[in-house]
């Protein structure tokens, strides 16, 4: 079942994070980076898992990637939550970072992660080959900097103090460095580990991505802060345009259930074996958290 | 003369900079980035340069590993300004990056820098061999990360705090992790770059790292806020424990000497090939700034 593979994944992933950080110095940053990289759904592991499975790689060596992505996505957390970004007290039912410790420790603990998430991905664990690893860590450095994923966080900002609230093209646009520069390096990370073209893997994970964020703030408004484990309706509070107030709540759902068909419909090249891809498609718009 | 030749290699270093961070997005991030990365004396840079040409690679090849390091290096420096953090207004005798833009912008510009070192190292820029390319990010991801620079940081936070001020071990060992360890990743790097073992490299950075650290509290006694471009004296207005406070003017002034020597010693098996570092260890206990 779906819902088993997602959960035995996860517990690998936070495993393996946990073997990679234990004998650390004993000091509150990594503690505080322990804390932050525990829990989470890892929708970025499972897709580096599904994807390298699909391209035979065996699972044990899809795992390091799998949890660096999650270590990577782990320091983007933090550093949103703090006062100065998002300001949020709330992240995965747990005080966040600079609540249970402190701004400092906060930074920090995120900075940490970002470099180990570097780190564990040139370790020849990820990889025999350097060829492979490097080119995991420079796509990795390409999707998460100044051209994806903190690209998306600085037009989040801006956007926030801009005159008029974002058109669907910019935060779509948005949204595609925000969260899914990410989601697509983990959809296309199992290829480049079997030295394969990750081909038509960069279309389903844009779809997916798309259709995630979507969900998202679909959740936003529906969804139940308790689960969520995170505070909702932030965005409409501030007036800032989601894909809900500017395709309408059945709109938004959609467009993300035609996104959801587009990702299945790119991964027909790879037949049965891209079923766990397409599940995780379908788990995306699904989910209640 | 070794002043023009640090000058030279820090306008090479800076037109890297410059060059890799154009035609980036248009955002106030990325404008962060370009001001962060400016001026300096570029140490870092000008130590992977040298002990570049000391292994016979060529300046040009050498310039993309220096360029990397002193991206983190500024990545660095603008968390560590951060109000949360050392709370410094002013860093190279203009405003810090939060002052100038704001505390988000400068979180993000930060990270966006740590990312960019790793970006640049893995570029076949850097060295054709990926294997040569790997082992750089391997080796500045440990230097950098839980276990070097950050856990100085972490260090350095909690003396603050601490019950007593740090003993001359304490302080050693912090200051190691802090600035040493990417001190010794620079010194090492030239020779990674040629493939060559670092050998001796590392006992002359560790040396080097140690004076330099001395000669910033030297500096922060005797020191010209106006020339070195930041507040001074600080550490002792803080009742911080320092190598002057604990050794006094002059034994922090004889050990910083010591240090030199030892580092001096460390280059006998280069001979005169070594002079390039020979006149980086006496600039680091002679500078003014």
């Amino acid at each position: 079942m779906f819902s088993q593979k997602l959960e035995q994944a996860a517990q690998a992933v936070s495993a393996r994070l946990e073997a990679v950080l234990a004998g650390r110095a004993d000091q509150p940053v990594t503690h505080a980076m322990r804390y932050a990289v525990a829990g989470g759904k890892r929708l970025r592991a499972f897709l580096v898992m599904e994807g390298a499975a699909m391209h035979g790689v065996p699972a044990a060596r899809a795992l390091q990637a799998a949890a660096a992505v999650e270590a990577l996505h782990a320091y983007s957390l933090v550093h949103d939550d703090l006062p100065c970004m998002d300001d949020d007290d709330l992240r995965r039912g747990q005080p966040t970072v600079h609540v249970k410790w402190d701004r400092a420790t906060a930074v920090l603990a995120g900075d940490a992660l970002q470099t180990l998430a570097f780190e564990m991905l040139s370790d020849p664990a990820t990889h025999p080959d350097p060829a492979v690893r490097v080119e995991l860590v420079a796509s990795l450095a390409r999707a998460s900097g100044i051209d994806g994923m903190v690209l998306g966080q600085a037009q989040d900002i801006a956007a926030e103090t801009a005159e008029r609230p974002l058109t669907l093209e910019e935060i779509t646009a948005l949204q595609a460095n925000k969260t899914g520069a990410l989601i697509r390096w983990s959809a296309e990370a199992g290829a480049r580990l079997a030295g394969a073209d990750p081909g038509p893997l960069g279309d389903y994970a844009q779809a997916l991505g798309l259709a995630f964020q979507i969900a998202d703030d679909i959740l936003d408004v529906e969804g139940d802060a308790e689960k969520a484990g995170k505070r909702l309706q932030k965005d409409a509070e501030a007036g800032k345009a989601t894909f809900v107030s500017l395709l309408g709540l059945q709109g938004a759902k959609d467009r993300a259930e035609a996104l959801v068909r587009e990702a299945e419909a790119a991964l027909a090249p790879y037949g049965a074996a891209a079923d766990g891809l397409r599940d995780t498609a379908r788990f995306v718009i699904s989910r209640e958290m």
